[in-house]
């Protein structure tokens, strides 16, 4: 039996629905991120994606704009409707972060920050979990337990790629974890191709063979100016490439028992014929 | 562009021809291999699949039935036409397996045996070359080049999982090596989600991420009786798992401009509404 | 130029000192930690090393008592004389555990914990920086800028072992990175072969071969009864085991232009015949 | 009991017998081929190492000269009084190389090349096992015991590095496994650090390193002009640095029970002061 979770005020995760979170890597200014999140919106992406504080393996890289990130990211909400996911690195930022997101993501070099694990365990929003670089399933799994023995127990696991010999890619995307995963918890499993390639390439054939496997939702990175991108913008997708990803999902997911769940598309009715939804243009 | 390969006398794979490769792991008796060939034929399977000879860690272990099993792959292949690909270990035996087999498959072990890869290079036969446990795509690629040096064009590259740290799994199936190989090679690319997960639950799933991915194919293992197999039966699909995987598989493929490629099925024709095809019921 | 870290009062470590840390994973009780730490001061190591904080892969696990291990490990000092390099995990602990610690510890898991990192560099005392299980060397790298960032110069990397496909060893013990770090930085390099390994058979000849490498010490795992631990037991030296491990580096140390570094021993004479020392004798 | 094999007329390994095996990692022309092994019976190497058949990961890479090659190395062989080691790839050439070699190599990409491994079996000479680039212990182990089924007790059995995500160094040496399969066969185990880590300056301290861990020898490659080598020449050590090499791996061996077995060296007598010796200086 799959568990489903509900996000925000009428989105919902698992067992039958599919959600598509979407978003620039970092918030970077207002501009980029209104442009890329009315974007995402518009193509039926179900939350918004985007990072205030971002984990950078040197420390000379463009660390997020912190609270003023999380500004714009509620700022972008409201123009388009769409919750937001995004990343929390720190115990003491956890209640911050936690007034401006509905879903908070701990990342993959932190999925075992015990300490920052039991924050978010203590609070009642979802939580994204990424599996490490190098973990286990089994240690993943242990990693929620972490979040659900705090009493929280809204988790979707994330599979985004470990750590590989071959560069072709930038992480190898494992997806079988997602059947894995699925016969050892109820949990959704979510994947992001984004990170798990690297590549702007590879990211739908991913995303769709993430569907495919079963997964309950994907995380692609959007941006409406890959080029200029502060962070990552080599795995990012335009909106054009990101609309004709949405369009295949939505052809795809019925022969998979799936539905894409967005704000404003009613939960369990069938899926419009057509991408952009009225409740994502307000 | 895509290349497409001519396979025995009706059968193409690429561009738009999708292969189920099916059968058991290795040939053990005219009973096993009969009752298989004649349940994937049924199921619309495009190739038989089966190893006479075996390449197995340990010497005790059972290596297959040699001579006699490509006798048994002939008979098979006569009685459900579908044509053969198996696996040769050896350069002295490429002639003598070659006059049993469509398609010559070199294993993973055998990625790097260049007196192997210079072999079945001169032969005018298809090869299926599988990707080694640790190898990049780039070597698998070079690996390629031994077999064009030679004169053979007609090569189809195989993943079928990477070694891996995580024993939920029996390798680790790399799927973007799908899209990757096809930014830098025209030639098929097929995916065997039997070894790549090493458990028969898993690989419906990957078979249809493997589609969904934009592969030309698939290597299944399928068992009659898989709890009494001599080799891997943990990884076979039973007969009725088998249809059930082809059912989803015909249902995807025109979502991914594929259409399933099986003997006596007219190329090009729109798939049959129905698995069975008369030629396959003799 | 390599460059030499003081620790504590009068120890030193790179350029020549070479120090065995030596201690249980954890501390468990006052009884438990001062017969390891007698112990491994009797046998000329030149830190104590355990853990009051322990990051465990699974919540129910022994988690370490805390500041009562602190106070424990801050007795066993006054006790044998031999400074304590003990982990900590939270960014809100790092003032406390700073105050029981000649040397702080930064785990593997926490490698990148950048909110950590900078905590633990805005302090004046050495870190001990391990790398993480399946991080690069340019990561650790980068990981050790975080703290340099915030002006703290004494950092200590330290090689433990990478995460790998079989299972004969725990990790897989990277010591190729020790000439690697030593030709891309002058910070002194440490290994643990007691994590890096898991087994206590193979701690004494991999503590040698990173002797042999080029390392600036060792973190060695010590427990009075290994087999009452709570935690990575089959890993831990006996005393006896210990005191033969520290007589074969005792021997060794010449021939590659060392001399072990240890309280009481003046720093750059050399090395007394035999192992126990007047001043750990007490 | 660690067992001891036999090596050509009066070199032994094993059981306290420490051998370098010596050498280009290609037979390129009489001159380099002459003036390497010269270089390495001066410093006291143990045997002759040198490719005349390189398994090459690209067609067009330069292949060795191939029976040309081998009748250099008897020639250099004769003229410096060592025993050769080489490489065969192909099951139809091992009658030929043996006539030239007094260990016969199987490389880690033939580890488990069925075929070979048999033919290996059925002669009578020592075979040099080097593990696969990601092979388990146990893997290794089984592919041991395809020779020793055919008959042939004498193996050595060699680590020279595993599939590495990290570029630092071009595989990653474990270094470890030679406590692991000590524990488990009698049979003799070397190390190849150049190989191992791809790059000369990391040769000596691993060679050193492999020594401290216990091992049995090492394989270690040397070019009198490594800029102008026709592969691999950045880890090969030129004959000075090979030199220094030999003169720290003397002084080293005492502490650790072993002895350097060369030719011409009375076995099991004290190890000379100096490293030429009367036999390689004709």
């Amino acid at each position: 039996m799959r568990k489903t979770i509900s996000i925000g005020s009428d989105l919902r995760i698992g067992g039958g629905s599919f959600v598509v979170m979407a978003g620039p890597c970092a918030v970077e200014s207002r501009e980029q991120l209104c442009a890329t999140a009315d974007a995402v919106a518009e193509s039926g992406a179900g939350l918004l994606r985007g990072g205030a504080y971002k984990p950078r393996t040197a420390p000379g890289s463009f660390q997020g704009l912190g609270a003023e990130g999380l500004d714009l990211l509620t700022e972008a909400s409201r123009r388009t409707g769409l919750d937001v996911v995004t990343e929390v690195l720190d115990p003491r930022d956890v209640e911050r972060v936690a007034q401006h997101a509905a879903v908070l993501q701990v990342g993959s070099r932190n999925m075992q920050n015990f300490p920052l694990l039991r924050e978010v365990g203590r609070l009642r929003l979802p939580v994204l979990l990424k599996r490490g670089a190098s973990a286990t399933i089994t240690e993943l799994l242990h990693a929620a337990d972490y979040i659900l023995a705090e009493g929280n127990e809204s988790i979707i696991l994330c599979e985004r790629g470990l750590r590989s010999f071959d560069s072709s890619t930038r992480y190898l995307l494992d997806l079988a974890a997602v059947p894995v995963l699925q016969q050892r918890t109820p949990l959704p499993v979510v994947v992001d191709p984004s990170h798990g390639t690297g590549h702007a390439a590879f990211v739908a054939p991913m995303a769709q063979a993430a569907m495919a496997a079963g997964a309950d939702g994907v995380l692609v990175e959007v941006h409406a100016n890959p080029d200029e991108a502060l962070c990552d913008g080599q795995q990012a997708l335009t909106p054009p490439r990101f609309a004709k990803l949405m369009s295949q999902l939505e052809q795809m997911a019925p022969l998979f028992g799936q539905r894409l769940s967005a704000p404003g598309r009613a939960q369990g009715a069938p899926a419009l014929p057509k991408g952009p939804h009225a409740s994502t243009t307000r």
